[in-house]
């Protein structure tokens, strides 16, 4: 049987969901480790719209869930419907609008929380002791869910510590394994950084993440 | 000097833009062959928008250009600007959106017509005998532009023999080499594949069209 894996998804575009590039790198990245994967997102309006040519606000209402659809082909669950007994582990893509519609890591800092159907699902991970992994700003949302991780999201530790984690300085081609709580963290476009060197980064933490499945 | 490469894209979502992981899948491959690339879309109404969660028509109105740049993270031209003489090729990515707003090949069949921008730019390509590539339904596209080519859209040729073209049978792990007129094509998701096949005949026919340039 392939090992099952939860992707969480925020949206689609880096601005105000998930960042695109890392969500399909992770996905064909599972799958070329042989993982059997499910997308989620919350069903829920997304924080807000980003026009990603001029790079601000629209005004428009979108969902996160029907968003994060487009990068899962329709192949998605709504968040607050999945049991995490269903899965060997969960994986979550980053982007600016994983911080803001998945916690809100993007506006409070150190103060942020998940979002509680997120929270419930990665602590219910967290307590079976299977694995964890998060690129990019991901990894400061795993941080706030769960209150401790010992995690990069690249050179600066940004709010890690004062949510309760550890965190580890990694460049973009890297990884880092917190082997104690089976979390994986990568800090892919928390760098300006080229598509190739993200990728070369989310597949080793996928590789080491599918090791530990 | 890396080569230059432009991959123009037709929003983001397969069902109304450019097939997301297919667009990625390009984006990355291409630079893992050193190319330095520059993505363009038409600045005009997408032909509709499509909720990809319940697969049916919204009623909103958006921008190819504008939803493209999600895919693109802004670095994205408008395929007007475009001029093929500073570039070394182009490439295409698929989707049903990329059939609808680069073409009207979703509707039309063998009487499409490419997007005149897109012709124009097709056509000094191919003047400039400068490499061609395209994946999934974007090669009718480009025999719809160009009226000539031996290409794959996968196992039926649908309208490529009517638009002028020649259809070569090829699976999805696959590509094809019109070597007379350099013009690369892949199946991809025209089969109902895993994104690790697609993946496989995308990265082989990005090392095609990468040796061509």
């Amino acid at each position: 049987m392939p090992k099952r894996v939860l992707v969480v998804l925020a949206g689609c575009g880096h601005l105000d969901g998930s960042e695109i590039h890392e969500a399909v790198i992770t996905l064909l990245a599972l799958a070329r480790r042989g993982c059997a994967v499910q997308c989620a997102a919350p069903d829920k309006p997304q924080h807000h719209v980003i026009d990603h040519l001029r790079r601000e606000p629209t005004g428009e209402t979108r969902n996160v869930l029907v968003e994060a659809a487009r990068i899962a082909r329709g192949n998605i669950a709504a968040l607050g419907t999945v049991n995490a007994a269903d899965y060997d582990g969960v994986f979550l893509p980053g982007g600016f609008g994983a911080a803001k519609n998945l916690s809100d890591v993007a506006f409070a800092g150190a103060a942020a929380h998940a979002d509680p159907e997120l929270e419930r699902v990665l602590r219910a991970f967290r307590a079976a002791n299977k694995p964890i992994g998060g690129v990019c700003i991901a990894p400061a949302i795993l941080v706030a869910a769960l209150r401790e991780g010992e995690v990069t999201i690249g050179a600066e530790p940004g709010p890690i510590e004062g949510l309760g984690g550890t965190h580890v300085a990694c460049p973009v081609t890297e990884m880092h394994v917190d082997r104690a709580r089976k979390i994986v963290t990568a800090p892919a476009y928390m760098y300006d950084a080229t598509i190739a060197d993200v990728a070369t980064g989310i597949e080793r933490a996928v590789a080491a993440f599918a090791e530990l499945l």
